[in-house]
């Protein structure tokens, strides 16, 4: 890799951005990061929605090959701070920030004033396997549901979602259901069961092929991914879910309390 | 991109795997991600700590370029998988899982049965920004706190953490503080601040080179970022800080409670 001395770097006092801007101390980087710390800063004075100039504009500008450019601009489409519209790429608006609670996508995207939505991908009644049956509280072999939908926020692909229940619980979800519509809100209120609570886990991983291709990303994007585990307001297990959201349009917030010490 | 047909793929039931092991219906994945799925079920034979086989014996057994493989195992690495050790590749032991909340890093990790430790990075003083004096609670201008310290689990860097917080709430920091221990637990002895609550937002993002340089990690490595502002048990602004963890080596956990109806 071409690696170039950087030694002035915008000194960023945000305490939310990486130190030095990521720069190492010995000022020495690779070529297309010095890029990405320059076009950085366009960003910040384009401002959201902003049209970038052409990459070999950029190239010219910055004297790096295309190549360099487009290495760069790849990092920062990652990252989610630069979107394609059409030929072009503009600066992308902030992250959603989705809380982490026991509410659902539709309520968490609806309180940021954007418009929730899915689509259905597939929905398929399947023997409940050993590793998933204490989980959902079905016994070994009894029918499960895997109902598998694309979350959007503003008619832009964001998610893919897999909800493992057990058919018991909702026997009749394919017929009486809108898969377009909040599954929370259904069993609420046509089986009137309430959630207790749940257990998340968070990671970031690659997208999958068919994940990319069914959220629309490039492939190997980084992607949150959300485990949980509900049960019902009785302690009763009841579901579990598999999310992944896309990492460049989602971040999650907590608010933790409780006085501690050390 | 080298595209080849994949018409038998693992059908992992596990809930937390992707569906189709990531395989889209149509069949068709490129090269290094069918090598990928099947050097995945033979990590699962191998299991933790279990060497791979060097890359030319994979080459070989899959019938693929040595780079095919080479792309395989690096995504496989980025996810934590596999890892490097000495010359070869071995099998990852699973993920760390710390809970989100109130306590400190140091006792996150040793619940997990690991040693935590920190080092030193720097310990600076820099007037306070106005993008980060309401976080804090000091004036613009008045000295504030940079503590930056590399992250240890069982002396492996896993992470690196920037705290920000006024030099009037810990004026001895620099000369009473030992920091390779825990911040938060010389905040509750020497001074008596125990922590009310904190807002924390969490994403994905590419480590820069200088966090990768600090980290030990691959360049451009996912990782996950938490963003913490505290708040002292009287609601007074204490510290922002800005932890970068290691994407292949971290998960996060939260347990979510409180009656919900759609």
């Amino acid at each position: 890799m071409d690696y170039v001395d950087y030694p002035k770097y915008p000194r960023d006092l945000a305490p939310g951005a990486p130190v030095r801007s990521g720069i190492p101390e010995h000022g020495r980087v690779p070529k297309y990061y010095a890029v990405k710390a320059q076009v950085a800063e366009l960003i910040d004075d384009l401002g959201e929605g902003g049209p970038l100039p052409p990459e070999r504009d950029l190239a010219l500008r910055y004297e790096v090959s295309r190549e360099t450019v487009r290495q760069a601009l790849r990092d920062l489409i990652l990252e989610g701070r630069l979107r394609r519209r059409g030929r072009g790429t503009v600066v992308a608006g902030p992250k959603l920030e989705q809380p982490l609670s026991l509410a659902s996508y539709t309520e968490g995207v609806r309180r940021q004033g954007r418009r929730p939505g899915r689509r259905l991908i597939a929905l398929d009644r399947f023997p409940c396997p050993e590793t998933l049956a204490a989980d959902i509280g079905a016994g070994h072999g009894e029918p499960v549901w895997h109902l598998e939908r694309v979350l959007l926020a503003d008619d832009e692909r964001v998610g893919l979602e897999s909800t493992y229940i057990p058919v018991a619980r909702v026997p009749l979800l394919d017929v009486e259901f809108d898969p377009d519509s909040s599954l929370y809100a259904y069993l609420h209120e046509r089986l009137s069961i309430t959630f207790g609570y749940a257990d998340e886990r968070i990671e970031t991983v690659l997208a999958t092929p068919r994940e990319a291709l069914l959220v629309g990303t490039p492939p190997a994007l980084p992607m949150l991914l959300i485990h949980r585990v509900s049960r019902d307001a009785a302690g009763k297990p009841l579901e579990r879910v598999r999310t992944l959201y896309r990492g460049d349009r989602f971040s999650f917030t907590t608010h933790l309390s409780g006085t501690h010490s050390g």
